[in-house]
């Protein structure tokens, strides 16, 4: 029986950059992928991806593989969010200092630039191979290859990248003291378009991620470098007055969109055969521990899948790899149970801490940022790091343009976000917010923390 | 292809019962359980069954199939909790009012005879058939019979009765937005026993439930028929002084029995082959929802394993069958999908409860049973029960004595603790405490639940 040195399931962003840290410290890297060779002939969308948005933990992460410079020239910059309302005017709020930005990016095109790269690396990437079993006890693959053929295959070590339905985590919850959840949340997902304008422009500013919140729903939609934007509608999928279940034809798309998002409906021509065309997809958020049983190992969204109200899933995952080769670096490639257990131990505080974030910015996205208040609350929030630059910096920050632990970044932000509820209580606050005493509500962020 | 009116999957105590109910109807009842017929030839336990203690619900279901007057002599009453101190010392903690009691019964002879039962009203339960997988698009069950034959075999409908490790549980985790979650806790148990005296006589009240708190650990002990007591061990899998990881030899399981338990060591002869010979067992706990998926329908411990430490499992999914059992009285035979939605919705958020109540159980059997404010405390609450005895019902009592849903029974619980916590914080309560103003507690309790 052939043996592999690291099999590595998945070539989806998190695998496929894992593979090539991995083909770098001159390791033999077999990757198994399920999915056809999508990169020849004419490349389809599957129709049911949320654009990405990398931001500082993945391109830490790049960098060290060095692949920044190849991976920026595919993203476009938003240095904030474009609140659309219901009569279509917008406000602009900044998600950082000036400069500071997120940056958006086509899932597919994105793997197909990693996959390039791996290969270029020496990485042998498996297509068609659909992972049925494996063997925890002997680290033996079970693979159904394209012709239907079944093939046993050893490894040193597995490092299961296969996603939020990871055929390796599925080995690991018949173990016994395999702790395991998954949720579903109410809504659901669909893919949209707005096309370049007939100039061949951006219809709308390209520099930003416009979102359109409707209290128990919203629109965003993201840039991409052909000047097209790929929006997401997000719907409960049951009862409400507006949820997927309810909208049942060509006339409900519209009525809601004409309603609701009448400003981005005019720049959707095919909205309606997208609408109809395009899968509803759900939204998962997943946890679980151990990730390691013996020489295997879960990572990114195979051990901690999130719904993506925080735009830290891949961000999360590329952020995994990095440590993971830190701890590799550091301890050897040969101790791969040492390296699993303290990656697991120092890294399940911090994934529970962003997995739980994305669940509340949820509620974040999709009514407060339509509220005035919540508009005053950020420029508060960003007044005070204008001038305690180092003493308070808001959570979106923290999470976003900084690589500070998730944890530590939920804390800060839990004692902020109670300091923050005190100032807004004042019932004159937005007349007076920056008249505030600043240096005393740091004073107070202090002091909480010493506690 | 067969097909069967109703396939139930465990012939386990819940799986057994519920085929006695439904045979009852007039239904065509098929139990399938992968294990072989134990009740032939020499009976022999398994050495991992913690015992069981009937309370009021499992009366009421076993009582709707005709069962109490059979089931009756194969029970011992248990009237409270008899606590050991380390120096063999004990108190005595009713669980009730006087004459109230849980009763004390193997699972073994108790599964022996609901199977006896549901075979002599015409159940076909066939053993030695595993459950591969079930078809939830056609409702069909892939069995594995005892030749190693594979048989399919279709259903009307498909009952889950088949426990923590559910085949149709397994089924329904593969489909979208089933929500799931499975948490073992630090704590594993192992089986031993205390024999009969050399008189033939118990060893110890056989009418009470015998408890060694020891703050991080606890030795428990239930009566049997055979006047031989199952006791089980609750010790943390890992770390800690007392652990079962740090338990290596006979003389490392002497020293702890010696210094933590001697007056149970001292009645316990077989103690060091028992404990080596008996496997170390793991406590799961499980939610999920939703139960059912077209016409399959989890049920008992298969849709919410819990932990045994209010002595619920059984008896909630004994009550399980009874409220399904009384949905089809009401709803027609014919109409499973209605019956099963309303089951699901209804019982839900009752089991939830029960989970709950049963993982922080854990706690205070272990810790404060042994702390002599903890006896104070359900003095003052027997107390009040006993003057206003439908204004304040203990938490244990709602639960155990009485059917009220366990959610109700966990919402007016917390709100008793409250007052509970704010009447102990009295520093001089310990000499106090039957000079209370009892009224005035009564008074607190209802504006709490008016709120």
């Amino acid at each position: 029986m052939k043996k592999n040195e690291v099999s590595i399931l998945g070539a989806g962003l998190i695998g496929s950059l894992l593979s090539i840290y991995l083909k770098k410290r001159g390791m033999d890297v077999h990757v198994y992928e399920k999915r056809a060779d999508n990169r020849a002939g004419a490349y389809k969308e599957e129709g049911r991806s949320i654009n990405m948005a990398l931001s500082d933990r993945g391109w830490r992460a790049l960098e060290k593989a060095g692949l920044r410079e190849k991976v920026l020239p595919l993203t476009i910059p938003m240095y904030g969010r474009q609140v659309h309302n219901e009569h279509g005017a917008t406000t602009f709020i900044p998600y950082g200092k000036e400069g500071q930005a997120i940056y958006s990016i086509s899932r597919g095109r994105f793997n197909q630039l990693l996959m390039n790269e791996a290969e270029i690396e020496g990485v042998n990437i498996h297509f068609e191979s659909k992972i049925e079993d494996v063997d925890l006890r002997t680290n033996e693959l079970h693979i159904r290859d394209k012709e239907g053929q079944q093939e046993k295959v050893g490894s040193e070590v597995i490092l299961g990248a296969d996603g939020a339905y990871s055929s390796l985590r599925t080995a690991m919850l018949k173990q016994v003291r395999f702790n395991y959840k998954q949720e579903y949340i109410s809504h659901g997902y669909k893919e949209l378009s707005i096309p370049p304008t007939e100039k061949g422009e951006f219809a709308m500013d390209p520099n930003a991620l416009h979102i359109w919140p409707r209290g128990s729903f919203m629109l965003i939609a993201l840039p991409n470098p052909d000047k097209s934007f790929t929006c997401t509608l997000f719907l409960p999928f049951e009862g409400e007055r507006v949820s997927f279940e309810n909208i049942r034809d060509e006339h409900d798309v519209e009525g809601v969109f004409q309603t609701y998002f009448d400003d981005a409906y005019q720049k959707m021509p095919n909205l309606v055969s997208e609408y109809f065309n395009n899968p509803t997809a759900s939204l998962i958020n997943i946890e679980c521990y151990p990730w390691m049983i013996n020489k295997s190992l879960l990572i990114g969204d195979a051990s901690h899948a999130m719904v993506p109200f925080y735009g830290q899933g891949m961000n999360s995952g590329f952020e995994d790899c990095l440590i993971l080769d830190n701890l590799i670096e550091k301890l050897g490639a040969n101790a791969w149970e040492l390296v699993f257990a303290k990656f697991q131990k120092s890294r399940k505080p911090n994934t529970d801490a962003i997995c739980r974030l994305a669940m509340e910015n949820f509620e974040e996205m999709k009514a407060d940022v339509a509220d005035p208040k919540f508009l005053i609350r950020k420029r508060i929030e960003a007044r005070l790091h204008e001038l305690y630059p180092n003493d308070w910096i808001p959570l979106y920050t923290m999470v976003t343009f900084s690589t500070m632990s998730y944890s530590e970044a939920y804390t800060i932000g839990k004692l902020q976000q109670n300091i923050m509820d005190g100032v807004m209580s004042n019932p004159l606050i937005t007349q007076n917010w920056d008249k505030l005493d600043y240096a005393d509500i740091i004073d107070r962020l202090d002091k909480a923390k010493a506690v």
